[in-house]
């Protein structure tokens, strides 16, 4: 019913994360409200982002160039990595722009029920960087959970007897969150990570 | 922070509608997921979309011929005609497949408070078609609106002393709606539109 080139732009919208049948049709439709100049720059950057973006030869973070803006970045702190398990979450601290070190990302993280193993995400890479630079703090960022303790585990002990200081972020109750919305595990990581309030 | 042309593809993903920055990032970080037909696909539909697909000239469904296949569909009933205030709507009928005559989608529905008058809307197209074809009935199918009640009305009494039915599509209690949430203008409606139990 739809003429083909709606029907091919519906679909590939729909190739989007959680984009159904009736969401990808209202993008679609709105696809003729927009002047050319938008489209332009929508098929450009479909095309750079495939072509041109590709991860930081240093610490994997995605960039236009050989090594990203954060590594050649000078006034950055050379002695604290940050390790996370995807770009993503680099752009998110990078938001905050509470940290001024570097960062390493993995791809991924540790998980054998998944088939997932040490070599899968990267970890060579990041072990011959801290073995080559001098970090003196070594940040892990991972999500809370059971593939994240693992890999934080992995990577620690390998780096065991290293003159670094290990650390990683810290769990709690979310700030804004109503209690009772809580889940029962994050409350009890909050009480088992207590602090003194001085 | 982002690199440019990944920048570019979310500002791109926003010109979507409810589209905001965390779901324009959570898009463009997918792209990178898709191979390269896929995103072929995307780009071409983009342009396709832009540049194929226009009103038909006759009832102005989209179409990328100069008339849609509905209009040209030799088997469609010539003589009744379901007047609509977008294409968006001829696809949801088409959809459920009860409607076997000829649509014309009209551009919106009047609203003097917006400015938009009868002119506005392509009503002398309408007119011209009911003249020069043969409909037995024509049918409004508009939102329940003030809008949709002052096009349906005006266009009604400009047609008043020809040979037409002229009919709208039934408001009441959408099928599968908890009567509490049923809105009360819609449950008014429904009251005084009931129907005989034969």
């Amino acid at each position: 019913m739809y003429p083909d080139s709606l029907k091919n732009l519906i679909e590939s919208f729909k190739f989007l994360p959680s984009v159904g049948e009736k969401t990808a049709e209202r993008f679609a439709f709105s696809i003729f409200d927009l002047d050319d100049d938008q489209i332009q720059l929508f098929k450009d950057s479909l095309d750079d982002v495939r072509n041109k973006v590709h991860p930081c030869s240093i610490c994997n973070v995605l960039t236009e160039n050989d090594i990203c803006s954060i590594c050649s970045d000078e006034f950055r702190s050379s002695n604290i990595l940050c390790v996370v398990e995807d770009v993503k979450s680099v752009f998110l601290f990078e938001k905050i722009g509470m940290f001024k070190g570097k960062y390493h990302v993995l791809n991924g993280l540790i998980s054998p029920l998944d088939g997932i193993n040490p070599e899968d995400i990267g970890i060579d890479k990041l072990l011959d960087r801290i073995h080559n630079e001098n970090f003196d703090e070594i940040i892990f960022a991972f999500k809370p959970s059971i593939e994240g303790e693992t890999t934080s585990l992995y990577i620690k002990k390998i780096l065991d007897g290293l003159p670094l200081k290990i650390t990683k972020i810290a769990n709690g109750v979310p700030i804004g969150a109503d209690m009772e919305y809580v889940d029962s595990l994050t409350l009890e990581r909050a009480l088992s990570d207590r602090k003194i309030i001085e």
